[in-house]
Parts: structure tokens; C-alpha cells; sequence
């Protein structure tokens, strides 16, 4: 039994170390942007992109809605395509889109703000399978759900509790949306994500939220963030747009998102990738602002490249990382929030190659400048599975990051003259009245990391990382303990859902 | 039988996909550096070094060289205590000290270039342990130490050969060096580094190089760097300053380098542990400026931090990160080239936590600008242990900061405007002709990675990273080819090692 009594001990001692994370609602960048490209760089692909919008165009499929807007706005429309004349998007987008916004939790501690130098990180999203060291692959259940959110909201580094955690499998598709806003609202006072898998869920969602927040509240602020993915190339489907529709024209937010496996969807280089990525994603901006003029838009991105070879995709490269930060750079020129990034990997399971690749791309999202990072925690398996152990890694990296876009202290405590002074050559400073004084607060520590000699990690059972994260989530699970909710809300959203689920029946898509 | 096959299939795909990798002697930087802080802050930080320089000194212990050299430079010297008026350090340093430089290879086409925007990927140093899956972990042989400059030599993301690429514990500790540069002669034809345990041992060094390269070569050329570090905080001691002596006064290369486990060797805050490392590292490599003007040095620095619960040494955490950026910025204001980085981790085996913490601090090391990246591959357990898969993992992420530090294709074909125009919207790329123009070289595959289906991957015996670089590594020594050497040369270096054995008895230390 040394892998439990191993396990539990880790638990314990992440829980204590996770007391040394701020309990902040978001992250206030104080670091620098890395800036991979110059202003003519940025400027030629943008100048690209324009040509992409004249030239060839958008499609905007089964949605005469949109091809009525822009033609009243000034595009050229043939068939489901709509071409832009040069500029046209980019000015709509800065007429009204906000440069930052908030989005609302149910506790207001927990209220989030997106764009400008603000840092949301946010737990992957949308994968069919959940995995854990005990029963390996498995369908995802509403009960997985449950815990990924009840996992999120204990988890200090993550500040939102996302949208589809894990896809409940074990219920309907067409009544799942219930299930799922039910149980962010229910287990986590974090800001929630809602459906988005068509135009009606989407109203639920509003409906759901109206419940909890009241009707004129939610008129007037964002409390929902919703993911609209691009059908790339250069494609929006009706249903992503009706669920765009439904959260713009009641002033929730929409994380425009072109979906890129770079080679198949997008040309097969770095810069021709950003640029298709920046033309849709314009256009699906440029959409909603018509819609609603003022409705909270994200400029979403994710990309990853595919191996030429297989066709599978792949994760954690330089290619990746390159497009990642041109996008965030080509965001804050054109002034709205962006989205990228995560713990993404192509690993079916938390070892080192799923280590490598989420470290590359978590690393590379906080350096860029990503102002709201899905898929932060727990994805494996290029999204197909969301794992426990994987979560509690990934949980510890949100912690890190938190520390690294906090900066450095400059201060005269930080510049610590007088410890040096103190201890001088040849000494240790373990003992020096300015260490004493800090090492609460000094030093991250990692809630799964092994540090110990390894003759005492040999004693402690020979865990590696997993096994550890594996009796941290157990332990979480176990002490949950749910954030206060109005009985008479949670009635009424009951009532809600269950009069609603009357109303059809089960459906398979 | 089934990790057996699918090694050999991961090893095979291995061996072909390094052929992506350009066989470049070292990495020419195309992309900016990320400046974490501003000039104002590390204008604070080099006032602050100065004053401990100034008000605290450093101790020379035993080497009354250095104290004398000092002396007659204008220092104040109180016992082996030195202390420097205000920007003396920085003054010599910048008299003399060249801004880059070449190592020498014994094969031309593989010498280096030190410093600038240049990058030099080097496997890990000084670990008496090794570990790989079969065997588990032990003391390193000679053995080892051969294997791992095999594996380098075939490596092409590894530019160097390093020096104690583990410590063949199996020779006296007094005779291992002559091994250990015979090996990096024999078995590589990339640049190495000498011993510094004594400065006779440096001597033999340079002894043997001048067999290899000529006397008159040596003197004039630097075919030798090595890594001199200091006995932090704020002490050099006699057997790195004797070693670094032999190597400055023939022209060799020193590595000045701080080794501090911040908490313990230096203040318990970045801004603190940056002062003393800036301070420490400008003081040592006065010290060899003063020996002979000119001689290349670098500005080394390997910082990790403590855990102030456990006092246990820590990888990948942000402020180690801080302390990197830092450093390297001061580094290129001082005009030298700069030492960091490599693939730190704590973990005692290669799973997850090694992958993350590596991956964090070789991410950082790239963007900060490290001109001499040791540690890049293998390292483990905090430095004991050197893995055998750890430095197949590692050297597939050093081929990917590569690319990554090669930048972005801006050309026509890399805009591909053609590709995008071809496609349009709701079709794929994969047929598209700018696609099958480059798709041999788009995008970078990793040689651990799976990015195969589920199906596939169980199929394959469901194996983790670890397994199959354990594939990779052992096809890598079957199919080793030694570069040539002439026999005549050889057998000089060889009676030499007999000759310089025979003159005194194997020692313990």
C-alpha cells in the first residue's frame, strides 16, 4: 500500500502548498510581451490578411442573417461568399468592440476581467474521454463532469470554470447543456462558458443564467463566455453563428476561434497560418459587432500543426509557439481580447511527452500574452481525453504561471542588500535575518513535484508524477466542499431544467 | 515482445526524422531576446553589484595569485578578502575580453562560435550517477561516459560535447580525466571541455589537446572551454582558480560560473541572488582577464532554488526563470557571452515532472539568449543522475530550439498567399501544390513523441515517452560510427594517457 500512503502524503502537502497561491480572481500581467515579430512583420500579414478578405473571402454557410448584415455594411456577397473591402472588418471591430470587459461570477470575488493586461486561465475544453490512472480510457459522464469542476474550483491557479469540462456523455446530446451550466453554477462560484452546439442551448444558457444573475443583469453585463470555433478555412457554420447570435444580441461574450491544424486547414508555413487566421477571425469579430455593436468578442486561436507524415496532429513544437505569438501581437493592434495557449499535447497519457509539449505551449502562452487560456489543465490526447492526474499537473503550472507574469520584486526587501551583507563570503544565508523574514512567500512550490534525495523518494514508494497527482485529485475530491447557493436559485434552476428536458425528447446530436 | 518492436519501429522513425534537423555546427539566432526587465532595473541590479563588490569583496582562498594580480590592478585587498572600487571589474572585463569567440573542433566544420547571437547546445555535466530503464540507477563507468558522447556526436541539436558528461567512477578520480578526453577526442569529432578538479589535471588537458590540434594551434586558438565555478556566495577557491589559470594563460576558454541553490548560496529573492551572481561572475572573470588579457570567458550562471521547507534544491519554478533573464541581459550589457540554462529538473526519473521543469528552464534559456547551453540533455535528480532516455527526450527538444530560435519564414513562399488563393474556403491543404512544395521541411517532428491514434498507440504496446526513448537510444550506440582520427595521432594521445598514468599511484580525490 506504499503507493497510497505515498499518495496521501503528497495530497496533504499540495493542499498546504496550494494556501501559497493568491486567491485572486485573475492575473495583472506585470511582465513584458514577447515580441516575436516587428511592426513590419505584423504589418505585411495584416496587409495579407485584408487581401484574404477582399480577394477570396468568407463563407457564411445557411446564415442569410450574416450575409444580410455585411451587405448592408458594405461587402460584396456571392452566394454564402462575402468578401471585404480593405479595412472594412478592422474598422468595424474598432468602432465597438471593448478592449477588455468583465465577465460576472456568481460570486463576486470571482468576477474576471478579459483583454488588457489580464490573464484568465481556464480548463480544457470539449474532449469525449476521461482518463485516470485507475481505470485508464474511459467515456466521460456528467459525474466526471461534476468533479472537473468541482477539481477547478478548488484549484486557486485556475480562474474560470470553463465550459465543456468533459463531454457527459451519459447524457443526451440535446439536453446536456442543461446538465452541464447546471453543475458550473451549482459546484463552483467561477465564470462559466455556455453552450454553443446550437442557436436554442445557447438560449438556455441566457435563460439559466438569468435564474442565478436576474433578467436586466444579464442583459447588461457578461456573465457568459461562449466558444464560436471557425469552420476553417475561411468557413462559419450556421450553427456556430446562431449560438454567436443568441450570446451577442444579449451582450455575452463570443471567442471568436479559427481551429487550425496547420498543413490541413491552413497553408502548410507559420506566417501564411496567422494570416487565414486573422482574416476569420476578423470576420467572425466583425459579425458580432453587427449583431450587437458593444458585445464582448475574444479573439480566439488554436493552432497546431500536423505531422506531414501521418496527418496526426501534433503539439508543444516551435512552429505552434511562432503562430501563437504573432496572433497575440496582431490582437493587441487590433485592441480586443485574446484566447490561446493551454496544456496542449498529443500524449494518450500525463508522462514526460505530454510534460514537454503542454510546458512549450503554456510557457509560449504567457510570454505572448493570451488573455484567456482554455485548455489550461488536464488536456491529453490532442484534446480527446481530459485526464485527473494530468488536471493536478497542469493546475500546478497555472499556479507558476501566476508567478511568472507577476514579475520581479524591485522593491529594497527584493534587492535584499541587507542579506548579503549580512551573511557575506562563504557562509549560507539559510539562517540570515532576511531570509527568516521571507521564506514563507519565497519560491514557488510545486504541489507535484518530488524534490526529495532519492533515497527517500525511493521510501516514499518510487512514484512518479502521476501516481502522485493521482491521490492529490482523490484527496480534493474528497474534501470538496460546495460554495453557497441560494436554495430557492437552485430550485428554480431545477424546475427550469426539468421543465425544459420535458419538452423534447432525448436526441443523439 | 511488443515494447521491444515498437522501440525499434519509434527508433527507427527516430533515426530518419534527425535528418530534419539542419547539421549546423551551432545555432545562429534570428529571433529577438525577451527582456524581462527594463535598463532602469538592471542598472539597479549592476549599482547593487558593485556595491558588493565594493563594501563586501570576494574571497580569493588560497591563491595568492589572485590577490596580487588585484593588488596591482588597484584593488583592496584584507587577507583573502578583495575588495573592488566601483566598475574596476567591469573596466578590465571590458578592456579585454572578447564578445564572442570560436572553439575549435578537431573537424573544422564543427567548431563553434561562442558568444553574440549564437547558440551552443551542450548535454549535462557532472553527475556520478546514471539511470535507464532497464538497469534503474548506479554509478556511472567510463563505459557511460563513452556512451554519452556517442550519443551526442549523433545527436545534431547537440553542438558540443561537453565535459563530465557523468563521472566514470569506475577510474581513479585522479586519472578519470585522462579518459574523459580521450573519449571526447576519440569517439566525437565536436569541441569539449577540459578538467578543473586540479590544475595539473588542466594542464594534462591542454597537453592532450595540443597532440590533437598542435602545440602552436592551441596557443593561439581556443580549442578547450571549461567550467570554473564559483564556491558561491561571494568565495573563488584554489582548485577552480588553478585550473582556470592553465586555461587563461593558453588562451583556453573559462566558464565563470556562480552555482547557486538561491536560499542557501545567495539571498532568498531574485533581485538578491541576481546581484551576487552579477557580482560574483564579474569578479572571476576579472580575475582571468588579469591573467591574460583577451582569453575568452563567459559569464556563466546556474541558478535553481531551494525549497525552504525541505532545503531541497528545485527546477523549473518562475524565479530560477527570473534569475535566467536577468542574468542574461547583464550579461550582453557587459559585452561577454553568457551561460545558463539546460534541462534542470528534480525529478529522479523521466516522467512528467522531469519533462515539465526541463522543458520551463531550456523555454527560458532560449528566449533570455544563452549563448552556451549546458545541461541541455540528460540531466536528472538535480545533477546525480545522468538518463540515458532523459537525453534522448532532451535531445529532441534541443532540435526544436532550433527551429524555434531560428525564427519565422517571411518570404513569399512562406506567406503563401498562392496556397491560400488555391484552397479557399471549406476545402483542405493537403493537396494544395505550395503544401506538397514544402512539406518535407514544414514543420518540426518530434523523435519521442506519439501522435498516433489511441488505436494505434495501444496496438503499439502503449508506451510511454520513456520507453521509447529507451528504443531510441540503444539503436543510436548499435548504430555508432566513430569519426575517423589518424592512427597516428591516436596512438600519441594513447601513450601519453600511459606515460602520465604511470608517473604517480590512482588516488580517491
Amino acid at each position: 500500500m506504499r503507493r497510497q500512503r505515498g499518495g496521501g502524503r503528497s495530497a496533504k502537502r499540495a493542499a498546504r502548498q496550494q494556501s501559497q497561491v493568491a486567491d485572486v480572481a485573475f492575473i495583472d500581467r506585470k511582465i513584458p510581451y514577447y515580441e516575436l515579430l516587428d511592426d513590419a512583420a505584423l504589418e505585411l500579414i495584416e496587409h495579407n490578411a485584408d487581401t484574404v478578405l477582399e480577394e477570396i473571402g468568407i463563407e457564411f454557410k445557411e446564415f442569410p442573417e450574416a450575409l444580410n448584415l455585411f451587405k448592408a455594411a458594405g461587402a460584396d456577397i456571392d452566394g454564402e461568399r462575402v468578401r471585404f473591402p480593405r479595412g472594412m472588418c478592422r474598422s468595424i471591430i474598432q468602432d465597438s468592440a471593448p478592449a477588455e470587459f468583465r465577465q460576472h461570477a456568481r460570486n463576486p470575488a470571482r468576477s474576471v476581467i478579459i483583454g488588457g493586461k489580464r490573464t484568465v486561465l481556464v480548463p480544457a475544453y470539449g474532449s469525449p474521454f476521461v482518463r485516470d490512472l485507475d481505470q485508464g480510457r474511459r467515456y466521460a459522464t456528467i459525474e466526471d463532469f461534476r468533479n472537473f469542476v468541482k477539481l477547478t474550483y478548488m484549484s486557486p491557479g485556475l480562474h474560470h470554470s470553463g465550459g465543456t469540462v468533459c463531454e457527459p456523455v451519459d447524457v443526451p446530446v440535446n439536453k446536456r447543456h442543461f446538465d452541464m451550466v447546471y453543475s458550473h453554477l451549482k459546484y463552483s462560484d467561477k465564470p462559466f462558458m455556455g453552450s454553443v452546439t446550437a442557436p436554442e442551448r445557447a438560449q438556455d444558457t441566457v435563460d439559466m443564467a438569468k435564474i442565478v444573475f436576474g433578467d436586466e443583469f444579464v442583459e447588461n453585463n457578461t456573465v457568459i463566455t461562449s466558444l464560436i470555433n471557425a469552420n476553417s478555412p475561411m468557413t462559419f457554420d450556421a450553427t456556430m453563428l446562431g449560438a454567436a447570435t443568441v450570446y451577442a444580441r444579449h451582450n455575452q461574450a463570443t471567442v471568436i476561434s479559427p481551429f487550425i491544424l496547420a498543413g490541413a486547414m491552413s497553408p502548410v508555413t507559420v506566417v501564411g497560418t496567422v494570416t487565414q487566421i486573422l482574416a476569420e477571425a476578423m470576420a467572425g469579430m466583425a459579425y458580432v459587432q453587427l449583431v450587437k455593436p458593444g458585445a464582448p468578442v475574444v479573439f480566439g486561436t488554436f493552432a497546431a500543426a500536423i505531422s506531414m507524415q501521418s496527418g496526426a496532429p501534433t503539439f508543444g513544437t516551435p512552429e505552434p509557439s511562432f503562430v501563437l505569438f504573432a496572433a497575440a501581437a496582431l490582437a493587441r493592434r487590433l485592441g480586443v481580447p485574446f484566447r490561446s495557449g493551454g496544456g496542449l499535447c498529443g500524449s494518450k497519457i500525463a508522462d514526460a511527452q505530454a510534460a514537454y509539449e503542454s510546458a512549450n505551449t503554456l510557457q509560449t502562452a504567457a510570454l505572448a500574452g493570451v488573455n484567456f487560456m482554455l485548455h489550461t489543465a488536464g488536456w491529453l490526447e490532442g484534446g480527446l481525453a481530459m485526464g485527473y492526474e494530468k488536471f493536478i499537473m497542469d493546475a500546478d503550472q497555472a499556479n507558476m504561471l501566476a508567478v511568472l507574469l507577476g514579475g520581479v520584486d524591485l522593491s529594497e526587501n527584493g534587492q535584499a542588500m541587507d542579506a548579503l551583507r549580512e551573511i557575506g563570503p562563504g557562509s549560507h544565508f539559510l539562517g540570515a535575518q532576511h531570509t527568516q523574514a521571507n521564506f514563507e512567500t519565497a519560491f514557488y512550490r510545486s504541489t507535484i513535484a518530488d524534490n526529495n534525495s532519492f533515497e527517500q523518494w525511493e521510501e516514499d514508494g518510487s512514484m512518479d508524477a502521476a501516481q502522485r497527482a493521482n491521490g492529490i485529485w482523490k484527496t480534493m475530491l474528497k474534501e470538496y466542499e460546495a460554495p453557497e447557493l441560494d436554495p430557492s436559485i437552485d430550485e428554480a434552476l431545477q424546475d427550469f431544467i426539468t421543465r425544459r428536458k420535458a419538452k423534447f425528447a432525448d436526441r443523439d446530436y
